[in-house]
């Protein structure tokens, strides 16, 4: 009766300090690995005997990153990946998520501290790397990137019915947390430069758009990304609506000018799609 | 290039005071609301006149929660998938995932309190019911319900590789937080007595197995679903280990009878696993 | 220039196993230790020969653990207490706080089970000791403990001014999260069993209350402590006020009979007070 | 029996947004407002007369911060102060906490972008402002400031017990998230400029200071704030030791030269201390 299954570890926390001649640079990871197989033997019966521990994988994650390169991190997670499939009698299938956290250095008299760093915020970048022994794929991905933009966004037109109050709006914030993944076509390129440039364009396309709607603007961005970088042949964006309210402040004899606005948690709209290169 | 789209509400907190004559019962839900269908347009073109707004998504939880039943709170999920498929023009599929917080009454001198309650914990009961204009599934769960057992488990005889260094164990702590969906082959059954009967299956198995992994027990224990409940077809189990690590006293000239542990919260062991009816 | 000034280790995570000859035991603690005295040496001159590392700090407790009783974790907070201060050369001040994160067995064919156990939700239960070398005092109490009560709850006569908007009721729901601490006026006391009864004074009072806002409730619980229990001198209470604000079903024509809340996190109330013997 | 006793309202979210000729600008604040003073009525005998519903206080942070300057937001902090001392039969003294959440523009070629925001990360900038009808005082801060050190930083020389394992290092990482808070002399100042200054006075001593424990240069970093700024007469830090434990690469054959590191959450060090100016 058992169908899909997988096991490993997960929160694998790993902080990398590279000590260059001139400066120090921190690489700060969290690591998941999963692994799928055939299993079947460890459920059914607990022989453990095709079973690594998940320990294992933890101390494969510290073992492998004293003598691999963590920079990109996505090919760190390639390494991981080919790690868990050599051998003999191994998975079928391992999955390596990987969390970068980035520091930046503190600015002091004008100029980057050498071994002396922020953490710059609660984005984070992603990657995951999945391979079997025939292929592996590597998708790349940023999450808790929050933004908001206060003009050139408007929600109207919009199907009511009997149970429809929302006002229309031409001028409205949208604010949003940013999570996307994108899929590499291949894995031989330069990591590090792509991130950089696929995340402006979804900064910039963000920024510029005449915004009708969620969808629309989730739309732009993701066109913008599959435009511009042939190396991605697909991209999922996720975008929360942090819904910021305009206050009434008439009872107290006041206008409020689209200027005063509450800022909910809950509820909030979500807005979900994965664009694909045809 | 628009593929996979869906859009929604989440995080709506419903409360329902049911004003019994001897006794108030309250049903706490948090609500998440999600169509999906044709909304290319107002992906590509800004077109919002198929859109119905989240924010009236929001207000038909509430509307519908006035006049119909919130227990079991199922029938409360299948009642909203009917609402949003009905109509013209309307989405191809509605998800309506309910989490239901439990309260329980205050004792108060021996007796249940007819309208003072208590939260009962972290633990949340769990519904999603998916739905076309073909057929709905219901599926039912719970997450965060934590246990521990400090006997009849074991790891030993498991794989070994040049980076492994977990001991073998045959007496260990086992604790973890169950996260349980299983998935209905029918929507016309007595959903609270089924859940209560399925979430003490669980317990029982978990308690009682004589546990040679997280995978050995984790299938036991969605076998016993299956084999006891001929209602549930799939059952789907995510057990994270909650590592406790027996702490090494030696160095103060004390012994560790297996007693004395460290609760640790990363990094963790993730299992889990699907079984589903032949 | 240097005024107050304390350190120690925080996040201490011990669970310790009592193997009885008919059933186990948890006890499920997270400790902070916190030192205070003559350290201005190591502020000002990074001269460390009287501070006692933070991680001797944690394995003190786990050494201590291994050998003191847990049960109840007051006494074992007072020996942590008289550990860091025995000796020469010590801090002058010491703070222990303790938090329980409480386990219950498991029901299995109607009875407890010995070694299967299940976390009883988010309430912990605390304990801070304080001991210099002339006194050692005892506070206990509880946090996380979320109650509601839906009838015999009122706010109305209040103060009004040119911005209130809030309309007077006499039926409203008062949810909160509870989190008390009380002081013993002494320390050779049965703590576990005041413990109970002070928890049940506390709940009991906040379910028969007739209450005429949040103050007033808050009052009555902390009177119904100092005047049941000689043994606590005082009692501060904390109660955030979690709103449950009755929907407006009007637009869709549809009447709240007081029935259809949305529970909100923020913002919220917030009421605190002291009860002190006199 | 009634001692001390506040109430107020927390976690009030307001966002302004400042409609300037060329360029918007956001203004995130969650503010709480807390009232103490003669309150024994409501608490002992129910009698709401003289309780301002902390709904109204809500309403005035929205209302005020319709007419009044939000920049800096220190000054906003006081004139809610004062608001709420206006009038007739108020509270003796008010409290309310600040905390914003800064955004900064998006870079959009190269130029920052007039309307299109980024939240800047985790850290939160702090006000306190308590007033009575005598004085009012302003105390600023920030909170969640995570920095790290990878050289400079040592801990040795310490006071060693029978219960202490750790090793001496002359270099370590040092990590931490600064809270600090400051209290002016006077209310009539440049509150950005100098919170500004003090910030950067604060993480340019982290920065460089040869530091022998967390103590030594917490405290190097409040001197240097005192020494700085006059308009300062106290200042309280307080500094969690976030971990980073070198990894034991020795079972797997290979040498860890510091590179290596597992970032832990618990337990952590927290130290903490208040300096002021004689």
């Amino acid at each position: 009766m058992l169908a899909e299954n997988s096991y490993g570890k997960s929160g694998i926390r790993l902080v990398k300090l590279l000590r260059r001649p001139d400066r120090h640079e921190i690489v700060d990871l969290t690591v998941a690995v999963r692994l799928a197989g055939d299993f079947e033997a460890a459920h059914v019966s607990g022989d453990n005997s095709r079973v690594l521990p998940t320990d294992t994988m933890k101390n494969a994650v510290y073992a492998l990153a004293a003598d691999h390169s963590l920079t990109p991190f996505e090919t760190f997670g390639i390494d991981l990946v080919a790690h868990f499939l050599a051998g003999e009698g191994e998975p079928t299938s391992v999955t390596v998520d990987l969390e970068e956290h980035p520091w930046e250095p503190l600015t002091v008299r004008g100029r980057p501290h050498p071994h002396a760093f922020r953490r710059s915020g609660g984005e984070v970048r992603i990657a995951v790397v999945r391979g079997t022994r025939e292929s592996t794929s590597v998708e790349a991905g940023l999450d808790g990137l929050v933004v908001l933009k206060s003009a050139a966004s408007a929600f109207s037109g919009f199907r009511r019915d009997r149970l429809t109050t929302l006002p229309e709006t031409r001028d409205r914030i949208f604010a949003t947390s940013v999570a996307a993944h994108w899929r590499y076509a291949e894995t031989d390129i330069d990591f590090a430069t792509l991130r950089g440039e696929i995340r402006q364009a979804l900064l910039e396309t963000f920024a510029g758009h005449a915004s009708e709607s969620v969808q629309h603007t989730l739309n732009a961005m993701g066109e913008a990304v599959l435009e511009r970088h042939p190396e991605v042949d697909e991209i999922r964006i996720s975008l929360p609506n942090k819904h910021h309210l305009p206050v009434d402040l008439s009872p107290f004899g006041l206008e409020n000018r689209n200027e005063i606005f509450v800022a909910t948690e809950e509820p909030y709209g979500l807005i979900e799609a994965t664009l694909r290169r045809k």
